[in-house]
C-alpha cells in the first residue's frame, strides 16, 4: 500500500476518534436540550399562572381601596407597589423564555421562535437593526438623488418605490422581533412604519400622469432630506456608547436620537444640544431619561 | 382589618412562596442555558472542523484513485462511502444546532436564530406552512373570482396583486426557514417563488391600458385555475399521513404532491393514480421514493 493511502487511512482513524467524542458531546447536548425545554415550559406556565393571580389580586385591592380606612389604605398601596414590582420582574424573566409570536410575525414567519436567549445576542441584534437602517438610508438617499436629478424614467421610479416598500416591511418585521425580545419600542414608532409601508405602496401603484409627475419631484426632494438621518446616526451611536459606559438598564430601548433621525429639522437644534453637552462633559453624560424616553 | 384584606394579604404571601420557587427554577434554567450555549458552540465548531478535514481527505482520495491498484481502489471506494455516510450524519446533527442565516433571511430578519430545536416543532412548522398555503390559496381564489366576474376596478386589481406579492414573499421567507431547519426543499421550488414574486410585482405596476385590460382577464382566469391546489391539498395531507405511519425519515421534505398543487392538470391523472393505489392498499403504501422525490 502506498504511503499516501496509508496517511489517508490514518487520517480517517483519527477522524473516527474525534467523531466518537463529538457524538458523545452531541448526545449530552440533546439531553440538556430536553431538560431545558422542560424547564422553559415550567417557568412559562408558572409565570402565566402567577400573572393571572396577581391581576386578580390587583383588581380586588382596587375595588377594596375605596372602602378602606387610612391604615388599611397604606397596606393596600404597599401591596399595589409590590405587585407592580413583581410584574416588572416577570417582564425581565420572560425576556429569556421563548414566546408565542404576535399576529404580524405569525402571519409572515409562522410559529417560529425568534427569542434571543442571551443579552449579548439581544444587543447585537439591536445594533444590527441600527446599522441596517443606516445602510438602507444611504442606499435610498443615493436612489432618491439619482431619480430626482439624473433618471427621469418610470421604471427607475418603480424600483425606488419597491425598495421603499421592502425597507419599511423589513423594518416592521425587525421591530416586531425586537419587541419579542423585550425591547420597549413605543407603539407609535412601529405603527408609523406600517403607515409608511402603505404610503410607499400607494406611490408604487400611482398611475403615471400629470399629477404624478408634479408630486414626484416634491416627494423625491423630501426623500433626499433624509440625509439628516445619516448625520444623526453618528449622534445615536455616540449616545449608545454613553449608555453602555454608564450601564443604562434598557439598552434595547429605541434611543431618542434614532427617533430624531426621521423627524423634521426643527429637532436638529435640540439634538445637537445633547451632542454638544455630551462632548463637553465626557464623563458626565446628559440626563439618561431625556435620552431614553421621548 | 377586614376579612377581605386579610385574604388578599394571605394570597400575596402564598404568591411570594411560589415566586421564590420560580426564581430558583429560573436560576437553574439560566445556568443550563449557558451550559447549552457552550455545548452548541463546541458541537458546531467540532462539526465544521471535521467537515473541512473530511473534504480534504475526499479530494486526496479522488486524486489518488486514478493511480490505485485494484485492491487499493476497493479501499478508496470504502473510505469514500464512509465519508459520504459521515457527511449525512453531520447534516442530521446540524439540524439540532443553531445556524447562521443565509443571505435572504439575513436581509429580511437580520441575524436572529430560526432553528427549531425539536422534531415536534419542525414538523409542526412544516404542517403550518402547508396550512398557510391552503388558506391563502382559498383567499386568492375568492379574490380572483371576485376580480374576474364582479369587480372591474383598478383598485381591487391592485389589492389582489399586492396580496399575491405578499403571499410569494412570505412563502420565500418560510421556505428559507424550512431549509434552515433541515428540509431538503429543491432549489427550483424556492426559486420559482422568487420568480413569482417578481412577476406579481410586474403585474402590480403594470399601467392601466388596453394591453393590461386584455391580459388581465386571462391572468385572472389562470389564477382561478388554482382551485386545483385545494383539491390536491387533501391528496398531500393524505400522503403525509402515510409518511408518518411508515416512519419515512425525511418528513420535512416537500412532498411530490404539494409540488403537483401548482402544476398543470396533466399531472392530475398521475397523482390520482397514487392516491387510488394508496386507498386500495392501506397497509402497503406506494413506493416512498415516488412520493418524496420528484
Amino acid at each position: 500500500m502506498s504511503g499516501q493511502l496509508e496517511r489517508c487511512e490514518r487520517e480517517w482513524h483519527e477522524l473516527e476518534g474525534e467523531f466518537q467524542e463529538l457524538q458523545e458531546t452531541h448526545r449530552i447536548y440533546r439531553q440538556k436540550l430536553e431538560e431545558l425545554t422542560a424547564l422553559q415550559t415550567l417557568c412559562s406556565s408558572s409565570i402565566n399562572k402567577q400573572k393571572t393571580r396577581l391581576k386578580d389580586l390587583k383588581h380586588t385591592l382596587q375595588r377594596y381601596k375605596r372602602l378602606a380606612s387610612r391604615e388599611e389604605a397604606e397596606l393596600v398601596q404597599q401591596l399595589g407597589a409590590n405587585i407592580k414590582e413583581r410584574q416588572n420582574v416577570f417582564f425581565d424573566m420572560e425576556a429569556y423564555l421563548p414566546k408565542k409570536n404576535g399576529l404580524y410575525l405569525n402571519l409572515v414567519l409562522g410559529n417560529v421562535n425568534v427569542t434571543l436567549l442571551s443579552n449579548q445576542a439581544k444587543f447585537a441584534y439591536k445594533d444590527e437593526y441600527e446599522k441596517f437602517k443606516l445602510y438602507l438610508t444611504i442606499i435610498l438617499l443615493l436612489g432618491a438623488v439619482a431619480c430626482r436629478f439624473v433618471l427621469h424614467y418610470r421604471v427607475t421610479d418603480e424600483i425606488f418605490n419597491f425598495l421603499l416598500v421592502w425597507y419599511y416591511c423589513t423594518l416592521t418585521i425587525r421591530e416586531s422581533i425586537l419587541i419579542s425580545n423585550g425591547s420597549r419600542i413605543k407603539g407609535w414608532w412601529v405603527s408609523h412604519h406600517y403607515v409608511s409601508t402603505f404610503l410607499s405602496g400607494v406611490m408604487l401603484t400611482w398611475p403615471n400622469g400629470l399629477i404624478y409627475q408634479k408630486f414626484r419631484d416634491q416627494f423625491l426632494a423630501f426623500s433626499i432630506f433624509q440625509i439628516i438621518m445619516g448625520i444623526f446616526y453618528i449622534n445615536t451611536e455616540f449616545c449608545l456608547l454613553i449608555f453602555s459606559d454608564y450601564k443604562v438598564p434598557h439598552r434595547m430601548e429605541l434611543s431618542f436620537m434614532s427617533w430624531h433621525c426621521t423627524q423634521l429639522p426643527a429637532w436638529c437644534h435640540h439634538s445637537s444640544k445633547h451632542l454638544l453637552s455630551a462632548y463637553c462633559m465626557p464623563r458626565k453624560p446628559p440626563e439618561v431619561s431625556s435620552l431614553v424616553g421621548a
